[in-house]
C-alpha cells in the first residue's frame, strides 16, 4: 500500500508553523507497514488544494489530509474532498450536538459558521473529535481510501490513533501483515561508531530490517519485521535485539523510544535511590530534563544553578582559592566540578550528586575555550569522579551534549551495580 | 514570484527527521515577497523525484530543492535537475579542492564517492558550502531559477542566506519590490483577545499587512510592506506599530523575534539588575530558559530548584508549618510561593527574586489540582506579590506556561519604573 500525505494551510507554506503533523503520520504509516512517496503542503485555495489531491490520488492508495477544516471560510479541506470525489456534504447530527454543546456550556453564542466543523462528506465514516469541535471524514471510493483530519495536532493525533488508524487496519490493510517494531536507544556512542559496529547486520539485513538515526546527543536503531502474529513478530525482534545488545551492552539502554533520563528515573526509583545536582554552564538543563519526566519526584530532591562563583562559594562551599587569584584553576576546572558533585549532593543528603561547569559559549571564557566542559559524579561515601568533555558546536548544542554524557556516566554507573 | 519547496530525502517520508527546511525556506520566501504555492517531500529515488522536479517546473518561476546532494549513490538530487534540465555534470575545482583539504586534514582517506560532494550541473553558479562538503547549485533556464541546498539545517541556512538568497535577489527579483517586516512579540495575553483588540486592523489591512501567529505561551503579528526602499517602508511600518503599541501597551515587549527573558535578559543587564530563582513544579525550566541566552551570566546569579520539600526548608528556609501538618497551607500555595521569592532573592543577594511552585501535573497532588500554580516576585527591600495561575494542558504545556507568565509579571514591573 501506498499513502500520501497532504497538509493544508497557508500558514505553513508561510513558514509560520512547523508540519509536525507530516512527521506524525509518517511514522505511524511506516509502522503500520505503508509507503509514504510523497507529502505535499497546499494553502487554503479551492483550486490548487483539489489539484493536490486529484494528484495525489493518482499516484496512491491511501490519502491523508491534515488541516483545514475549522470554522472558516477559508477551511476548504472537505469542500474540495468532496468535489474531487464527486459528492456533497451534509451536517453530521453527533457533530452538530458536540459543537453546540461546547457554546452552550461555555455560555457563548454559536456563530452560524460554527456549523462548517460539523459537516462530513456523503457516504463518509464520521470521525469523532475528542479533543476539539471540527469532525473528521474517513471514506472508501473505487479502491481508494481517504482521511481528513483536524490541523491541530493535539487533535489530529488523537483523531488518527483512535479513530483513523483502526479504519484503516480495517478497511484497507486487511491482507496485509503487520509490522511490528522496536526501538533501541543507545548513549555514549556517536552515530558513525555504532553503525560500524552494526555494519553487517545492518548490510545483512532483510528480516527484521535496521534503521540507524541520530540527533543530538542521542542515537536510536528501529528494527521491524512482518509477522501474521505478535508472538511471532517479537521472537525475530527479541533475537535482533539480543544480537545488538551483546555487541553494546554498555550502550544500549532502552528498548523504547524513551529519553536516557527517563530510564534514569525508572532505575533511580526501582532501587529507591536519589539524585540532586549542581549546574554552572547548563543553567537548569540538567535538572529540567529530569523533571520534566512524570514521577521524577520520587528520586529527584532538587539542586542548585551556580551561575554566579558567588553563588558556588556561598551556596556549595566552593573555596575561593579555587575560582580566583594566581594560579586558581578556576570555575571550569575539574577541581571544581568534583567539589560541587560532592557538596550539591551532601546538601541534599541524596545517594547521588552530579555536576556541570564549562563554556557553553559563544566564545571563551576566562582563558577556556567554548565547548570545554568538566561533569563530576559524586556517590555517597566516595569521591566524587569528573570527566572532562570537549564539544564543538553552538551554546545549546554543547549543553545538551554536556547533560546527555553526563546521564550517561549516571547510567553506566546504576547499571553495573 | 512564485516558488516550491521540494525537500529529499527517504528519512523524511519514514518521519524520522522533521522538515523543518521548508519552515526556513517558506518564511525567508515569503520575506522576499515570493509566494509559496507548494511544499513537497519526495524520497532519495531517481524516478519520483525526476517527476517532482518537472511537476514543480510547470507549476512555479522559481524552485529550491534540500537535501539529496551527500557522497552516497542515494543522493540523487544534482542527477535528477541535471536530468530534467537536459545537462550534465561535472567537478567543481574549487569544490573538490576543499573535499580534499578536508580529508587531508583530518589524516583519513578520501574514498571516490566523496568526488560526488563536488558536482555541478553545467552552466549553473556553484554555491559554496561554508559549514559543511556537499557544493549547492543554482541556475537558470527558460525563465526558470533552480535551487539546489544541502539537507543538513546547519549546512541548508547559512549557504541560502550568504549564496542562494543574493543569487536570487540578483537573478530572479530584478524587477519587484522587496518587502519588509517587523515581528511584534506581546506577552499576558491570548490570541484570541489580542486579535479582537486588533479587529479593526486586520479587517481593514492592506499595507502594511497584520499576520497574527500564536505558539505556547507567546502571540505574535509580523506587520509586512512592501517599498522601493528601506527608509519608504520603516516609515509604513513604524506607523503601523505606533498604532498597535498604543492598544497593547503593556503587552508588546520587543519589536523583534525574541522571547521575553531575552528581553528581561537585555532590560536587567543595561541597568545592572541582578536575577535569581526558585523552582518547584517546574524543575529548571525558567533558569534554563533564562541561561540559554547569551550574556545572561552578567545578571543572572543562579537560584535553586527545590523539589522536594526537605530542599525548600533547608536552603530557603521555607517554615515546617507552611508545608506539613493541619491546617499548613501545603507546598502548592500562595505563602510558600512568597517564602521561596523572597529567600532566594536573599541568598543570592539579586535585585529580583522569581519563585514557581505548583501541580504540573498528570494528575493531582497533595489535593491541589493539576494546573494550578503559584509564582513570586520579590523585588530588594519590598514584601514578595504573588500571582495565582491556573491552566489547563499537560505536563509541558503547564511548566512552559507558568514560566512565561512569570516572565510576564517580571517584564511589566521592569517596565514601570
Amino acid at each position: 500500500m501506498k499513502a500520501e500525505i497532504i497538509a493544508v494551510g497557508t500558514e505553513l507554506l508561510l513558514g509560520q508553523i512547523l508540519n509536525t503533523n507530516a512527521q506524525y503520520l509518517s511514522r505511524e504509516l511506516a509502522s503500520m507497514g505503508i509507503d509514504v512517496y510523497f507529502q505535499t503542503v497546499v494553502g487554503d485555495n479551492m483550486g490548487r488544494l483539489r489539484h493536490a489531491i486529484e494528484l495525489a490520488a493518482e499516484r496512491a492508495d491511501i490519502l491523508l489530509l491534515t488541516g483545514g477544516i475549522g470554522p472558516t471560510q477559508d477551511d476548504l479541506t472537505k469542500d474540495a474532498l468532496a468535489a474531487a470525489l464527486g459528492r456533497s456534504l451534509h451536517i453530521d447530527p453527533p457533530a452538530m450536538e458536540q459543537v453546540e454543546r461546547f457554546f452552550t456550556s461555555r455560555g457563548r453564542e454559536m456563530t452560524e459558521n460554527n456549523r462548517r466543523q460539523a459537516l462530513v462528506i456523503d457516504g463518509s465514516t464520521p470521525l469523532p473529535n475528542e479533543t476539539g469541535l471540527a469532525v473528521g471524514v474517513a471514506i472508501e471510493q473505487k479502491g481508494k481510501f481517504y482521511i481528513v483530519l483536524p490541523g491541530p495536532p493535539k487533535e489530529m493525533k488523537p483523531m488518527f490513533d483512535r479513530q483513523a488508524k483502526p479504519w484503516l487496519l480495517q478497511h484497507a490493510l486487511t491482507d496485509e501483515m503487520p509490522i511490528y517494531s522496536t526501538m533501541l536507544k543507545f548513549a555514549g556512542i556517536g552515530e558513525s561508531l555504532l553503525e560500524d559496529k552494526l555494519l553487517d547486520l545492518i548490510q545483512a539485513q532483510s528480516d527484521p530490517t535496521i534503521a540507524p538515526y541520530a540527533k543530538e546527543g542521542e542515537v536510536s536503531v528501529r528494527i521491524s519485521t512482518k509477522a501474521s502474529t505478535e508472538a511471532e513478530a517479537m521472537k525475530k525482534l527479541e533475537a535482533m535485539e539480543a544480537k545488538i545488545r551483546e555487541r553494546l551492552p554498555e550502550h544500549l539502554y532502552a528498548n523504547t523510544d524513551v529519553p536516557i533520563e527517563q530510564t534514569i528515573v525508572e532505575l533511580m526509583t526501582e532501587r529507591g535511590l536519589t539524585l540532586s545536582a549542581a549546574e554552572s554552564c547548563t543553567g537548569g538543563l540538567l535538572m529540567e530534563s529530569i523533571t520534566a519526566i512524570p514521577g521524577s519526584s520520587a528520586m529527584f530532591l532538587g539542586g542548585i544553578v551556580c551561575y554566579s562563583n558567588q553563588m558556588k562559594e556561598k551556596l556549595l562551599h566552593v573555596p575561593h582559592s579555587l575560582l580566583e587569584g594566581d594560579g586558581a584553576p578556576g570555575a571550569v576546572s575539574p577541581e571544581v566540578a568534583e567539589v560541587l558533585a560532592e557538596q550539591v549532593r551532601a546538601v541534599a543528603d541524596s545517594d547521588f550528586g552530579l555536576s556541570v561547569t564549562g563554556v557553553a559559549g559563544p566564545g571563551d571564557s576566562e582563558g577556556k575555550p567554548a565547548g570545554l566542559v568538566y561533569v563530576g559524579l559524586a556517590e555517597r561515601g566516595r569521591k566524587a569522579e569528573v570527566f572532562e568533555l570537549r564539544f564543538s558546536g553552538n551554546r545549546e548544542s554543547v549543553r545538551v551534549r554536556s547533560v546527555k554524557a553526563l546521564f550517561y556516566q549516571l547510567w553506566l554507573k546504576l547499571i553495573s551495580k
